[in-house]
């Protein structure tokens, strides 16, 4: 028997980052080297800089330069190692040249497994590698590797990254609601607090905060998704009801909430205002609209990039997940397995388990993952039990990131130099 | 010798709250237990109920109820526990009704110690109790607990609360800028991150973000605190020469930067837009102008009252000295000491040393301590080395609360009810 020959691996980073994106990398390269250890025929793994931009353009990065105390320093490092950028592979007849030059890349640096580390979006990406390896004669195995903070990926239980997401989102309307709760009974006081999360079409970051409720007058007491039009006679109402019962009112409102007809209410605001379209601000819009009703004070927080950066909080089982998804993936490619998205499944939710299977490519981009009906209470502003029972496991354990001495957690890294072009550069 | 009567003790939280302002409530109740059991003539505590109005409104509450469980957990909860309030006693030729109803109160609950927590106003408030037991004979005694995430007392080196907002913002902004560098170097990529924190008159939060800098072209790479009149031509060719040096450019901005002409300018845009004053804003708008000026994508975070209520990232430090704080006041409350405010004394930088001095409470209300002239870069646009080494141990040590079985920090606690009123109503 004649053994195989090494062949690397491309790995790159597509779509926004994560608190643990890097956790998948990390499980990527350990997964990676010890198969090459054990005699598999594998050889470096090469992390493309900036995403797909960087196979485009040549830049990679050879990680075979990091330690391995480098490698799993991965696990504890947000933002994305190697840099991420929202660029996609086009399809074939839109862009030839592209592929043509993607599998120059992929020939000069003995490419055989290509991973993609991404959204719905990367996820058709990973699945063109799959048709540009047959149209170019290339030997490979292109696999899909889940991230997303906003959860919307079909086909798996959870998104690495999103339950991060929700651990940090939930922890602060709590701690957020304390404030208000103290802050609401006395001489000028606030009235509301708003905390406006990501998620342009899917509300499950909103709904996540659902989580922070230990009672049932607890914050927040009313979540807007995207997915239910925002009716401001009933938001009103309801916000005035719960500050007559409860006292205060907190409010998470997810920042793609859109009007009966189905815009943007934040757009919408900004279009007018500035005469450009301006994304984020239906937190502050709300507060306006909430205290121009009813006359009181309103606080907002518009979490942005803390709620997908906060490594100082993650959940546990999230990093787990983040790495276990990028090792399963090493070993289905080497495996031969291709088009595939290594999926999460649950087992059972309470205690929570899970495994990973694989999940087809095809069609993932066109269809994104929404809150369900069910997922929602009947009224439409909060979640219901199901939605608790299938979050509740997803920002379980958690996972500090060392601390050193200057009290700030310890994300230094150093990324490795690009190795030098083998090809002609090439201009995007 | 006869044993002195005992005095129950008044503690009441006055002004915003922070994260570890329960801390000082949780070190007056056990040190007044503790020096009960010793002895000393000392009774109960009672908390007031959202602070001075609930003095006026005679809703105490007696805090002998607690366990000595319940009394350690206030070191690990966010909030107000009693609730807080801004209202502040007026000087009595102003409202002698007021006064009058205060003195009844401490008369009839056998008030021999109060205790206000709180910020410069409070400090008045507090200096002012001095004055009203004077002048309605009552023997008591008036200590000051200084509080503010805003650190802007004077006499002290730090005020309990700051430490904590400061550990907060420096490690979100290392997080945030991670993401900000990985989503900047590809396709629609971002290249402005802006953090708005508070402060209104003072820049000491948004100072403190300097803190995140772990290298020379680390984030943040511009901090613009109210201290330093905003001129937009300086600051958007500072954001461009950022980016064409770093690839990127974060931002802290504090809620009060204000114009040349000392007008706060969120203050400004929301009038115009909104035609009645809204606070908060600062932030979006300088994305706005960052983004209509230089044309590169822009993120913003609010951090709002996450900030001071992010128990979850506490500073040990900040945390020890808000708990040290309450128990000294007991202490010097019962030796007799009155009219002072227990301050922060720093013996020393690196390693932080300190203790606690009195300080006069008068005076403290018109005088806000804000960041001195040589605290700031030479541009106005930074951090000094002398205010990084006033900062840095102030964010020393981490201090987790516990977290529960659902993945969130453990924050129960019930607060007792009021006691029964022993004089007739009085309403506000």
């Amino acid at each position: 028997m004649t053994a195989a020959r090494p062949r690397n691996v491309l790995y790159f980073q597509s779509g926004g980052v994560t608190a643990v994106i890097n956790a998948t990398a990390g499980g990527v390269i350990d997964a990676a080297r010890s198969l090459a250890q054990a005699g598999a025929p594998i050889g470096t793994v090469l992390a493309a800089r900036n995403g797909l931009s960087g196979v485009l353009k040549e830049e990679l990065i050879d990680t075979a330069s990091l330690s391995d105390e480098a490698v799993l320093r991965l696990r504890q490092l947000p933002g994305g190692a190697f840099g991420a950028s929202r660029r996609l592979l086009p399809p074939y007849d839109e862009c030839p040249d592209q592929w043509e030059r993607v599998a120059a890349v992929l020939r000069a640096h003995d490419i055989g497994h290509v991973l993609v580390n991404g959204g719905n979006g990367s996820m058709e990406t990973a699945r063109l590698f799959v048709e540009l390896g047959q149209r170019y004669g290339l030997d490979i195995t292109a696999v899909g590797l889940p991230k997303t903070v906003d959860n919307d990926l079909l086909d798996t239980d959870v998104s690495p990254g999103f339950g991060s997401a929700a651990k940090y989102l939930a922890t602060s309307m709590r701690e957020a609601s304390l404030d208000l709760a103290a802050m609401s009974g006395g001489a000028r006081a606030t009235k509301v607090f708003i905390l406006e999360v990501m998620g342009r079409h899917a509300g499950w970051m909103a709904l996540s905060t659902a989580l922070a409720q230990d009672g049932p007058d607890a914050a927040p007491h009313l979540i807007l998704c995207p997915e239910v039009p925002f009716d401001e006679e009933r938001v009103v109402a309801a916000v005035s009801a719960t500050i007559a019962r409860v006292g205060y009112c907190a409010i998470t409102v997810a920042e793609g909430l859109a009007g009966p007809d189905g815009k943007p209410l934040a757009v919408e605001r900004d279009a007018a205002t500035y005469g450009h379209e301006q994304l984020g601000g239906v937190g502050p819009w709300l507060a306006d609209r909430v205290q121009t009703r009813l006359g009181v004070k309103c606080h907002c927080a518009v979490a942005d990039y803390l709620q997908r950066s906060a490594r100082h909080l993650a959940s546990r089982v999230d990093l787990e997940q983040a790495w276990a998804v990028g090792a399963t993936g090493v070993e289905w490619s080497l495996a031969g397995r291709s088009g595939v998205m290594v999926a999460i499944r649950r087992l059972a939710d309470a205690p929570y388990r899970w495994d990973l299977v694989p999940a087809a490519l095809d069609g993932l981009a066109d269809r994104e993952r929404k809150v369900p009906p069910d997922f929602l209470s009947a009224d439409g502003l909060h979640a219901s039990p199901l939605a608790r029972a299938y979050l509740a496991p997803l920002i379980a354990g958690e996972a500090y990131p060392p601390y050193g001495d200057d009290g700030l957690p310890d994300y230094r890294w150093q990324c490795p130099s690009n190795l030098a072009p083998r090809l002609s550069p090439y201009s995007l």
